[in-house]
């Protein structure tokens, strides 16, 4: 089969008649499908249902050290949960504060701290002249509307196949002082899936920061979310590289079960350093009196401990599964032999990065939309939603039932083969 | 009976003999008392364990509007929450932003957000040179820990016996732009059991602040919490009364239900002007995804509406109104023919202002301490803990159980008498 690009004018011509076909009729069909959010689905929902029987109105709710789980008290989480978080994060209890539902929460709680009180002693932020961020391209959209919220600058760091570019963010991290921090994903990373190499996230904790302030922020979202028991990417643990190094404070890892039990519904979590925490503590007792301790227990006996959490997640990975491999066998069958697109097949998390040739995502998604179906806007991986080659687009394929997923992938790729053609044909 | 005033200086020595020697056998039983801690008791937080069995694994946890409540979405809550606390704020369900489990982290937020965005486009306080927040006295601590913590400085207000003194109010918000914010709880304040009069709350909605994003922080944490059936305090609809006044977007109304269920796993919300709740939907969309839905369902489906809330709280009263009773009914027996203290019977709330004599409340407290009752420290319901006349002393009397109350009143008295003699003997 030939590629597009050895493609004659006429072959593509008429490769486009073709296309231009059947996209007409997937559009007159009035489809709703959306393939933009990276939500878990019904069905993955439903396997965290039996939680809601661990606790009746029999139950003694009491946390194990005989703390009334109804009353105030237990600013920072109770022990049990503690641990439950120690197990998915791989460091002591004593690391980890327990928070409300949210971890994005806590990440946005972090940048607002900074804003006006400065990290660890340092001059708040909010009185600086200016502040940046590091962000790995592509990332976490909600992660650079944060830093955009606070007006703080965001620098574009590219991935590579096992992390950010190293060499850039030592270069800029240790020569610029305006350098807070970084957005990190560093497990089945939103949008890649990439997970970063063990010399990564040494030179990660090596870093040698202009800033005394300057902190890693290591949103490990997808700690636990495998897609496969046998492939399994693991990470070395940042907190413990970090103090190797001895940077023991350089770093705050969040964690969160939202989309492990429900969404909106679970528990987020920091971990980071004794004097990282001792600041962290001393704004959270002003700013609430506790987190809601019955979910945690709730959580906590429900899933017991880490062979709980991990048997779960293999629930998800096999509602989940089947739906990567229907996009990405669809993409390797209908895309790869004409050379117009890339993607990564990854191991874990919610995401798939397809990139399309120069200058075509943009277009891909509005045909798409006008074929009725929704993706992540294009650009929106990056900050200020720039994408200066406009090439990266976000798929989510876990909350699509499968005949949608299907039916919405067959109608991407025909938008991608559209798209492709005209570039070439321009 | 003699007033202390009124004793000679032997009856003065006489006296102080006996009860020195009734405190000596106090201490001497190395007592564990505690009346510091407004609380609710573990008899109260049993009576809302029902609310544990309206949600089981089969329970189909969708919104009326078909919202999955396992999943993300609904940012500002789920229409049912809001329209319960819609009932219990006495304004439209559209006006209410529903939150997480606690009312002072969405005050906390909203001092965050002014520091760092400034209030519906006004300048981030951040930048301004000063910014002052009015402080009726005595009032909630945390609210004071709040300003302090974002370096905002303090004006105390007196309390007069139907809210703030107003005078004062008017005249410093009217002539003093650098005021932004004035820390308001209208109903059973915290700690006086104080409820605004109608004149003081038309007084509240018809200010004419000089800067323009001065906002009147309204906790009507106590909205609900009645201690009699038949003595209910009504307040003036500050929604409304600002609305009517012209001064649609003065102020910010908090309300919870921490205190009605359960202690840090209630829910917590703010109601607004929607030009307020859209700069705060602004700031909620990059702040989280969305809140725990199933908790605000949970406390949906059980409290059902107004009437359920009603005959809810009035189980709470029954409770903790011997309390009360016991506590006052000790005062005026004990304390009340010296003429050497005051204090307020409250309709609701959770606490009892006690005023010793001018210079006592520390020694009392001191006292106290040192025969096992722990008091809230003297000084707390003041912006930075000072109580100038030092005389003012918040009494939790909902938490310790009957027993334990009763000897913790009569030690407590014990020691204001003490207190007392020596200040007439000095």
């Amino acid at each position: 089969m030939k590629s597009y690009q050895e493609m004659s004018r006429e072959e593509l011509l008429r490769e486009k008649d073709k296309l231009e076909a059947a996209y007409q009729e997937y559009a007159e069909r009035g489809l709703k499908l959306d393939m933009s959010r990276g939500k878990p689905s019904a069905e993955q929902l439903d396997i965290s249902m039996d939680m809601m029987d661990v606790i009746n109105s029999q139950t003694k709710l009491e946390a194990l050290d005989g703390t009334d789980l109804r009353n105030y008290g237990e600013l920072d989480g109770i022990q049990e949960a503690k641990e439950l978080f120690g197990a998915i994060m791989e460091c002591k209890p004593e690391s980890v504060i327990v928070y409300g539902n949210s971890s994005l929460n806590i990440m946005y709680d972090a940048i607002s701290r900074s804003m006006t009180h400065g990290v660890m002693g340092s001059t708040p932020w909010c009185r600086l002249e200016r502040v940046k961020f590091l962000c790995p391209v592509p990332g976490y959209d909600r992660h650079f509307s944060i830093t955009e919220y606070f007006g703080i600058e965001m620098i574009n760091i590219p991935m590579n196949q096992d992390g950010p570019d190293m060499d850039m963010v030592e270069k800029l991290v240790g020569s610029d002082d305006s350098i807070k921090g970084i957005w990190c994903v560093p497990k089945y990373s939103n949008p890649q899936g990439i997970s970063y190499s063990d010399e990564v996230v040494r030179r990660f904790a090596a870093l040698k920061p202009a800033a005394e302030d300057f902190r890693i922020y290591w949103d490990n979202a997808y700690a636990v979310h495998h897609l496969y028991e046998e492939k399994q990417d693991e990470i070395l643990n940042i907190l413990e590289e970090c103090e190797k190094a001895g940077n023991p404070d350089m770093v705050y890892e969040f964690a969160s079960l939202s989309k492990v039990s429900f969404a909106g519904g679970g528990i987020g979590v920091i971990a980071a350093s004794e004097a990282n925490l001792a600041q962290i503590r001393k704004q959270l007792q002003i700013a609430t009196i506790s987190f809601d301790k019955i979910n945690q227990f709730r959580h906590v006996k429900y899933f017991k401990n880490m062979e709980g959490i991990k048997a779960h997640m293999m629930k998800h990975a096999a509602l989940i599964r089947p739906k990567f491999d229907l996009v990405l066998d669809t993409f390797e069958r209908e895309l790869a032999p004409y050379k117009i697109a890339s993607w990564i097949r990854p191991n874990g998390g919610y995401f798939i990065t397809f990139d399309t040739l120069e200058g075509c995502a943009k277009e891909v998604v509005a045909r798409a939309k006008a074929a009725g179906v929704v993706l992540t806007p294009a650009g929106a991986p990056y900050p200020y939603g720039k994408d200066e080659k406009d090439t990266t687009i976000r798929i989510a394929p876990t909350y699509p039932a499968m005949e949608d997923l299907k039916l919405a992938t067959d109608i991407f790729v025909t938008c991608v083969k559209l798209a492709s053609i005209d570039k070439f044909l321009a």
